[in-house]
């Protein structure tokens, strides 16, 4: 793995050319877009061995390093899963172009017209960690909303995703489309990003997509507007009207389906009244499941748990098979609880009584609430928007799991005939 | 005018109280916002004495530091200018409240309903110079939207801003509301912005209003989100097959009804084949008002400039009666000029030919283009969106003239019957 240091004069050579490449594919129609599109997934699957043997580079390298199994097999690349990421293409080709959309559309007494209109954003920097597959659906969403894209993956996939973006480059030349519309930046150091960072004349705007940490760093460094994939301490509430067996549902498909993920949920809330009844039962499933209880003073009273939760525990997103639970008088304590230390990402209510469910879901201010489903449903794939660019828990511009539409901007377009201010 | 230093705990102490305020501001129904409203334009006009006098502190402290009279003539405010700013309210008033509308709707094969609704952003915080009419804007497109607002105005205008923040928070308090939802930053210290501008925990957004310099400050210091308000390179077009008269009256508006604001024209760009006919008769219109022109060596060939155009006229505001003209072999020149030069706010070009118009329209990558109409009319007022909090150059959240729907960001709400993750 090759650390290459960038001068600021070559980083700028390699945007004025992305950023050109920006405005021819911001015009394209959508049906050349989608042509891109299937040339692009046929040309990762007819590059299937090459893809394979470079991506054995970077396994090599992880093994070396000492990575753990979890992290090598999200690195890993075989024939069924390159199939599978030319599959996300085809969902992307089949979405509808949000590139022209009109919103809106009014008239003024003096005559003019005014519309506003979706158009790309421009220049996009993503800039994620691990997962190979990343490149390929951020490069596809990004060209299907009209935008150009920087990328830069993390070190530990560096081979892999080079040869992705080379084979991106090349399909797009052969549909006579520069290939700096999707240019990998091929170097793995960090001042690369910090530099980056900082070139308002050509990004018009950064997406993270990694640790807490990493995200932090990007916002703090960033003179680009961010739009941030943020982390996910996710609620799950059981009020006092819950119907058990679905609130034993939800609680045990949030926090165990997949724990690792920022939608698994890390906290668990419980009216008094119901405390004495679900908890047990949770209980019991959790512990079958391998999940270490934490909780209050009122839920010890309850359940046997692992160790008591503390204050450090309620911001805390755990990621793995640890949930933290509390008894609450009301649900307006589980409400201010969710507003105090969540991380506005996703939470859910689950209850019978729809006046409780509409004050919870008015009254949380979190990027998805949701009443009576799980936690885990709050993903781009689910809600239909094919593949997500990732799921921002910021409120500027795009809030939740981000599609395509998220990656296009408004613009007024006023038709006047002469109109002047008087 | 004093100067006081706040301390990082006392800063936090005010933004906590700001904080809880958003909650209860968040929810409130449209007729209480609207009553709420009609209390704070109510107090202003009753309070106009008492306004004129703190208005007269600055305006003494104006003179003392020699302001401009056009600076001064900013500041001051009279019995007609507090009642218009009043008026200003009830136009507020009439416009439908965005928090709650439902912008999308769908169902998804496994039974869960998901909605995209419009919420308030929560805790805004306003920094902005000059015209202590801001101030009351600035709160009322706030409370509208069902945000809290944190103003910090400039300190040529503190007493003012004081005064006008102290009216709206008794009338808060009146509607029994708590008065932090719109807090004044007493303040006039640099270092307490750069303090507020890392306070993620407690500020959703930042909208900066002022200077290029003040805005590019605030973007590089800011961990919070920023809307910025940019500065206005704004570019007129007259395309080969402009009517003559239309092309005239519109260059003359965009560059000499209002010079010194942002959406004014500050560029010309004449297509060659009508520039020996068009730009005689604008150069003696621009001279009587007294403009100075500068000019490309083309245009020189045709009109008698008061000094040549140089590579960096071309991104400069001047804000004031000055434009630069270019004379431009095609379309495409114009655009790509555009493009290149423009900060992305309003451009507009003048043509009798519809293809032309449409390429300029779909090419030109700002916030707000126009066909036959006057830069001048992008405005929050002439759109009918009301008053407007600032225009956007940038891409993310908002584009162009911002009105109380871009102080919203949505949310998904999902409702289930007790789906999981499969």
């Amino acid at each position: 793995m090759a650390t290459k240091i960038m001068s600021a004069k070559t980083i700028e050579g390699i945007l004025q050319k992305t950023k050109i490449a920006s405005r021819i594919v911001a015009v394209l129609p959508e049906t050349k877009k989608n042509s891109i599109l299937r040339t692009i997934a046929g040309e990762l699957i007819k590059n299937t061995g090459l893809i394979i043997k470079h991506n054995k580079l970077d396994l090599t390298c992880a093994k070396a390093n000492h990575l753990t199994p979890a992290m090598i097999d999200r690195l890993m690349l075989n024939a069924e899963r390159i199939k599978s990421i030319a599959e996300s293409i085809n969902d992307i080709i089949s979405l509808p172009d949000p590139v022209g959309t009109v919103t809106e559309h009014w008239r003024r007494p003096n005559g003019i017209t005014i519309s506003r209109v979706h158009i790309p954003l421009g220049v996009i920097c993503m800039i994620y960690e691990s997962r190979p597959n990343v490149t390929i659906d951020a490069a596809a969403l990004c060209l299907k909303s009209g935008n150009a894209v920087l990328l830069r993956g993390g070190s530990e996939a560096f081979n892999s995703n080079l040869i992705l973006s080379k084979i991106v480059g090349s399909a797009l030349e052969r549909c006579g489309i520069p290939k700096a519309a999707v240019t990998y930046i091929p170097s793995t150091g960090r001042e690369v990003i910090y530099r980056l960072l900082k070139m308002n004349k050509y990004i018009d705007v950064v997406i993270p997509r990694g640790s807490k940490a990493m995200v932090e760093s990007i916002i703090s460094s960033s003179t680009i507007p961010v739009l941030a994939h943020g982390s996910g301490n996710c609620h799950v509430y059981i009020d006092s009207s819950a119907d058990i067996p679905m609130a034993l549902k939800i609680a045990y498909n949030a926090k165990v389906q997949r724990p690792g993920v920022c939608n698994a949920a890390e906290k668990l809330l419980v009216h008094k009244r119901i405390a004495g009844k679900f908890l047990p039962l949770i209980a019991e499933q959790y512990k079958t499941a391998g999940v270490k209880l934490r909780g209050c003073r009122d839920t010890a009273r309850i359940i046997k748990l692992d160790q008591p939760a503390t204050e450090q525990d309620w911001p805390e997103e755990y990621l793995g098979l640890t949930i933290a639970i509390k008894v609450v008088p009301d649900i307006d304590s589980a409400i201010e609880h969710i507003n105090k230390y969540s991380s506005a990402h996703t939470e859910c209510i689950v209850t019978k009584n729809r006046k409780a469910a509409e004050k919870f879901l008015a009254r949380v201010d979190s990027s998805c609430v949701l009443h009576n489903a799980s936690t885990r449903l709050h993903d781009g794939g689910v809600f239909g928007l094919g593949a997500e660019v990732g799921i921002s828990t910021q409120k500027l511009h795009a809030r939740g799991t981000m599609g395509i539409k998220e990656l296009t901007s408004l613009k007024y377009v006023v038709k006047g005939n002469g109109q002047i201010r008087e």
